[in-house]
């Protein structure tokens, strides 16, 4: 069995307890080890959710006892999760450094200080790091081949839509102060950032209404932003799609040649020729 | 006459008049039974709009009488065709409790319930269920290919679109905590529920405007989320357009069956099985 | 000469000069003709642009008198016009109640009544209805080729999309009712055709905010609502997208066999068959 | 060597230390010209982000000189080469009159009036068009063949685009100017250009929301024109992305020349040329 990287970069251990903990924790190709992830990440779901529902002064004010409960029954659980996985690794410092390593400290961490330091009553915010371990689900996922192909059109359009996002932050940037020197600071576009914010508002098509042109020059040069915004947003429409057009059609066909009658675009599932009906030569794809 | 679904399920009933009145009600393949469905979604949506105009405080003013009248009128046409359900089928009990017997009962009940008993008054708005007995219109969109062929396009790409929904859910909820950290109660982002339902608003591109970020780190993130919004939209549109283009493709080729080994799936050019080389039958469309 | 639609119906007259107006003024295939097309489309847009300008207070305010002999200017223009329309054909009476003879007939009736019936001022806004005259242009458009590609890609999906909308109207009524029963008037909801109006705003993302849910309960559903009308946005593009690209691929495959080894797929062009190098029939299309 | 575009134009000098400048300056093709055209972008993009933070009042409180150095500095470094751009050609007055040149007189003039003439101090915000100097950028970014296959797809729909925008224009003229008249200048549409702002703001989906229908045909017809722009915005997305897909495709056919007749455009599985029948050379691709 070849080592996986993270078994590689972390060390795997040789034996006993503290390699079956290895294989639960860190791996995911085994029954248990998939059980964990499940298990893991329903934890941090929930977590989030308390994090997220303890923030609603309403509920606060009937339930503080559950939260706070729930809240360190959560944190015992990571501390719990964070030591093993130090434990059960031949190089712990290479993962207490990694990513990682630090967001499952910063998960546990600002609970304990609340409670040792009160004063350090706002640091319990660094709780909602938490919510960044909810991309350990991405690894699972993964697995899903519709996210693959997601990726993968995403991937190989990404140096286009770099091009497109300069293209569009320079537009936004020219056009933002444009309107900061039609407008200025008395119709709210009070600086020249606080403009190109509204450009990007505008030419989006979200267009929130907080600051909005009150002159005409103004609303005829927003006009323009909006129409050119909207053909701008069939741009990234037009790259993203054409991309996932292709890999479907890239996937369904063959180039193979019929040795008969030199014909070509047989299926990938085509033993014969389909115009002499030869037998055709094995799909080197397959 | 193979019985359909529902004829098993309710019982058809064997002869007479409940046979006909079962025939008219519940099956739409015979001209009568298209009527009563035609008749049935005509009042539906009539008795829809009694109610939907019976909420304007202007119109209710002036014609009261007439909206009690035609309400009367409608609960007393659905009443009898509640009970004729009832009545032309061998297992009554299995559509009472089926869900569009339920639908049908809410249809019906509120009214009486406001008359008998004038302290019920605001149960009056459970009347609105009623138009989910619109849905039963479906059953006859059904028949309109172009119908099918939208549904097909959005079933192929279910996964897609889940996997789409849980990543935009994931980054939702993460930069609506950031936004409440930075922003926070005063700015209008009063809770981490709030400030998710703001953050929807945003890269959805819908943008109300009812709270807005006033920091100019705020700004500076909802300007990433609307442009990272901008790039996100493009996904599902991407994937329901390739999905469709990929059907109306499909729908191009053969569905020719080989004598030799029953295969199928043959391009429109093939005139050998390219499973078993066998010569296929002339392709009906060409 | 075959006579055109236009001729037939109204009566093309027999010789003389009203032929030669008739020409001038309903035909477009002569170089007279085109020109006083031209003409008419730059009289009314600049007659339009002094309406919209008109509405302008403070434009009002300095230029009356220039608007006013502008108005007249075109008035007039537009009065003989219409008598030398009517004159020229043989059956004015046809012309007159035609659709264009009505519009062409509103876009100089109100400024005489407003002139004559000083009380009548009110009246004068029907001039807007000149502006219906543009669609004149229309007729131009339609030998720009792009035009009916756009049209013909947009016609060939018009069942879809009618299906398509059905199906929005549907949702929106019930989204609509739901929201009017959860935040009710208090929070804006005052009925429920202003409920399905915000309904609306919300699925197009459009969101103008001067409605916006108040309630925890209203907000989710109205998170659902956005992120629903961002998946369904995908279809009417999706619709559109692979009509357009079928259409341009439909335009380049010619379906011809080759005689010599059967194999097809040759483009429109070909005179030999690309696999054997035989002699092609001639394209039925070409 | 052939001269370039830019050589033939403003006269490349023949020899000495002149010729050396001007390849630099004006040229791109060497390794010196490429590394002045990054740092001068770097320059550019720099001395825009000092205009644009030195708009912000709370920077300007605390970092006035800092920035008025750094303006300075800005100042001298693109005077320099000002002069320097003129000096090294022969015709200095056709490179002064050129956009180019306007734009880069102008990027500098404005800080000097400014400095001379204290009463001149609203000339400093002519500062801004020193950003329209960051399009030089694009004669990079053209280098990216990502840009110009996003570039070319857009030339493609040119026309297309072009028909596409008229019909909007007169759309929103005839529905801003219906809105006008029912709504009034009570509710905000207190002119018809403030009416087809309105009318544009909903057609784009933008809707800022500072001006709203109060009236219920008002509304009516708002939703109309919703889920028209809703549809509408489908188009100019279906003309890009069918063009880039178009695109895609082409550039997967092979550009051989056939000997016989010098036809090319032939598919990648031909072997003889589809006009004369002469066998192919191999595909160097195959």
């Amino acid at each position: 069995m070849t080592e996986s990287k993270t078994a590689v970069h972390f060390g795997r251990p040789q034996s006993g307890w503290r390699l079956r903990a290895f294989t639960i924790i860190f791996e995911s190709d085994t029954r248990a080890g998939r059980n964990f992830d499940l298990l893991l990440i329903a934890a941090i779901v929930a977590s989030v959710l308390v994090v997220i529902l303890d923030s609603v002064d309403a509920l606060t004010a009937s339930h503080k006892t559950l939260f706070d409960v729930l809240e360190w029954g959560f944190t015992l659980i990571f501390t719990i999760e964070y030591v093993l996985r130090l434990v059960c690794i031949r190089h712990p410092w290479r993962y207490a450094t990694s990513f990682y390593g630090i967001v499952d400290l910063l998960a546990v961490v600002p609970t304990y200080f609340a409670f040792f330091l009160p004063q350090a009553q706002v640091l319990i915010n660094l709780r909602l790091l938490r919510s960044l371990r909810i991309f350990r689900i991405l690894k699972l996922i993964e697995y899903v081949s519709e996210f693959r192909f997601l990726g993968s059109a995403l991937k190989a359009s990404r140096r286009k839509i770099t091009v497109f996002i300069s293209f569009v932050l320079i537009t936004v940037a020219i056009l933002g102060s444009l309107m900061y020197v039609i407008e200025g600071p008395r119709n709210g576009f009070t600086s020249i950032p606080v403009s190109i914010y509204w450009a990007i508002t505008t030419i989006t098509t979200v267009g929130f209404g907080d600051i909005t042109p009150k002159t005409d020059l103004g609303r005829f040069i927003a006009s323009c932003i909006m129409l050119m915004g909207w053909g701008i947003l069939a741009v990234p429409t037009g790259i993203v799609t054409s991309e996932m057009t292709a890999q479907r059609m890239t996937r369904s066909f063959a180039t193979r040649t019929c040795p008969g009658c030199l014909a070509q675009d047989h299926d990938t599932d085509a033993l014969f020729c389909k115009h002499c009906g030869k037998a055709l030569p094995a799909d080197p794809r397959a």
